[in-house]
């Protein structure tokens, strides 16, 4: 196992009811004006933001709406955002909604407190040293950024996708309950399968040192991720599955799958992050059609772990077999397993190739992912 | 999956050569002046307590010793060392050494704090408020301490082994060097298994929401206890088996397998606290002898996921067959599996007895666990 120092100090607050605890949590920090950040008006019909409202004049706490935010969040909508935060003087910041509205109140809450443009933290031409405190509750269990430092944000001048991550920014309280994420649509549901899956397999297959111990987690996380999701797909309102598959998503990347490992990378997200900057594709969506053509060009470098993969899933033999069950599963619950599915064709590839390089600069990997290379996967997605 | 609060705050700073850091942790958390809590003269010997004094010096840190801390922690040392600790008004607790040590320091650290006598923490009479930071460089791993609030100490005078927990008492931060723990005794090594294995079943088998994600990490804790234990027996300088059964031990009590469960018990420990309490057995060496006397009594109270253990453990089909493997397994790594074995017989049990029922009330499960039920288990066990 390799050194490493593990750190994660978000208190997850999860459970029916609890974000009716939004206030209190708030007011123990000592928090009286937020920013409260959200994507659709959905809040507002479903009745969740007349909750968070109810809960912050309970606790005499003001806020100030920043709604809009999209998936596959954009630059311009955090710099609109940092202007308003600091224009109202707000102590922190307050997401209600899935990953993408996290992402942004931590992009948030660093740019606020930084003096440049809030870019550079994305680029590393500055580190983040401070930030407003983050607080969410979460309606989508997909990219574990409840119990993480970590926020991708697309810069849609440049085109780049690109990520920060810092002690900073971990949520001081995440509120999941799972309940929230029952009107979750099923394409979404299977697309955060696929996010799920996706982190938990990066470091599983690229890891230099990726321990049995780790493995064995990661198994235990996707497994429960097949399971659940199948439920959910016949069932949408079964709570347990719901909590299950929530649970299994913040596992899958709050850093203990990592822990220890070394020498991994996430080659499924690299190429992805081209598929959503370029197309606007869901993430998940975009995912389950990499993952697939990435495992069938990699397995032979790391055979006994594909192996591994395909027998403890999935209880077959060979890396082969594995790849198909899992791509046969993608296709069972209905999220993409071919570009073609995204409307991406083969004259979309040049662009996208050139893309996903800049991305394997960005990402540290551009030794292994040549222009040959990232082809031949994609060329495999088709 | 029941509702629930995870926070754990505290840092593991994990890996080979990390002990060196300790000043600069202190340090960095504006510590001048530890009370340094150690077990034997051990550490003097193998040069752990020079390494620690030198960084602490690196960094102007003064420290008070309290050495001669033993297995099964009692309370009149707790005593003797918060004296110390307030008549040097120390402003932090070092532990170095295993997780009897690091259960004093927690114990230390707030009863320093605590205006009345100690051990009305630990008997419910007062609740701990506050504490002083705790640290530890630890030198076993079984206990978990490391990463949780809990401490275990007894009171020789009544024979309670009664437990704490505080938001207060989690380590600020725990250094865990898997290198130190290569000159555990191969005693030491297999109690400590069978204490992992505790942590990791007593919910397991107990709790009445027991979601499966749960159910498939501590299976994955405990698989990597048994692969990990076997390969430490053959060869105790294999590093990587070291880290992984330090990290595993350190995730089968850090909240993460409970979190989201309800309903659970510790009986394993409710029945093993006592035969530590009056026979100062090694606590490992106690539960390996409860676990399967207690399995086979109650078994027949949840079958499936007695089943499920078989299975997923030991890869055999029935409940018995599960219980009868782990005893043999038990039996193969030398920790004892009969009472006689720690020297107790027929004619202790009814001290024993009693001793457990009180325990019983204080883990407020008296209605389970009878003088019929008790005498049984302890029955199964002889």
């Amino acid at each position: 196992m390799d050194n490493f120092t593990f750190f994660n100090p978000t208190k997850v607050d999860f459970g029916t009811g609890k974000e009716q605890l939004i206030g209190q949590h708030l007011a123990e920090h000592g928090i009286k004006k937020v920013l409260l950040c959200y994507g659709s008006d959905r809040i507002k019909r479903d009745g969740l933001f007349a909750t968070v409202s109810k809960s912050l004049a309970a606790k005499g706490i003001d806020f100030i709406e920043c709604g809009g935010i999209v998936s596959n969040p954009i630059l311009s909508k955090v710099r609109e955002a940092i202007v308003l935060a600091r224009g109202h003087q707000v102590d922190a910041i307050l997401s209600v909604g899935g990953g993408s509205v996290l992402d942004s109140a931590k992009a948030i809450a660093a740019g606020t407190m930084y003096g440049g443009e809030v870019w550079d933290l994305f680029i590393g031409k500055a580190a983040i040293e401070t930030a407003l405190p983050i607080f969410d509750i979460l309606t989508l269990a997909a990219t574990g950024s409840e119990m993480n430092s970590g926020a991708v944000i697309t810069n849609e001048a440049t085109k780049e996708k690109f990520a920060i991550g810092s002690v900073h920014t971990f949520p001081k309280v995440s509120i999941v309950n799972p309940a929230l994420m029952q009107t979750v649509s099923r394409d979404y549901l299977v697309y955060s399968a696929a996010d799920i899956i996706a982190h938990s397999i990066e470091g599983y297959f690229t890891a230099i040192v990726q321990p049995r111990f780790h493995s064995r987690m990661v198994e235990a996380i996707i497994s429960t991720v097949i399971d659940t999701t199948e439920t959910l797909l016949t069932d949408p309102t079964d709570y347990a599955a719901r909590a299950e598959f929530a649970w299994a998503s913040t596992q899958a990347l709050n850093g203990l799958i990592y822990a220890g490992t070394s020498g991994y990378s996430y080659p499924n997200h690299m190429i992805e992050h081209s598929l959503s900057a370029l197309f606007n594709v869901p993430h998940g969506a975009g995912l389950s059609v990499v993952i697939p053509a990435w495992m069938k060009w990699y397995h032979s470098r790391n055979p006994a772990q594909f192996e591994r993969f395909s027998k403890r899933v999935f209880g077959l033999a060979t890396a082969e077999q594995g790849i198909a069950a899992l791509e046969k599963w993608f296709d069972k619950i209905g999220t993409p397993t071919r570009l073609s599915q995204l409307g991406i064709t083969e004259t979309d590839l040049p662009a996208t190739i050139e893309n996903v390089l800049g991305n394997a600069r960005y990402f540290g990997i551009s030794e292994l992912y040549t222009k040959d290379a990232v082809t031949a996967i994609l060329k495999n997605a088709l």
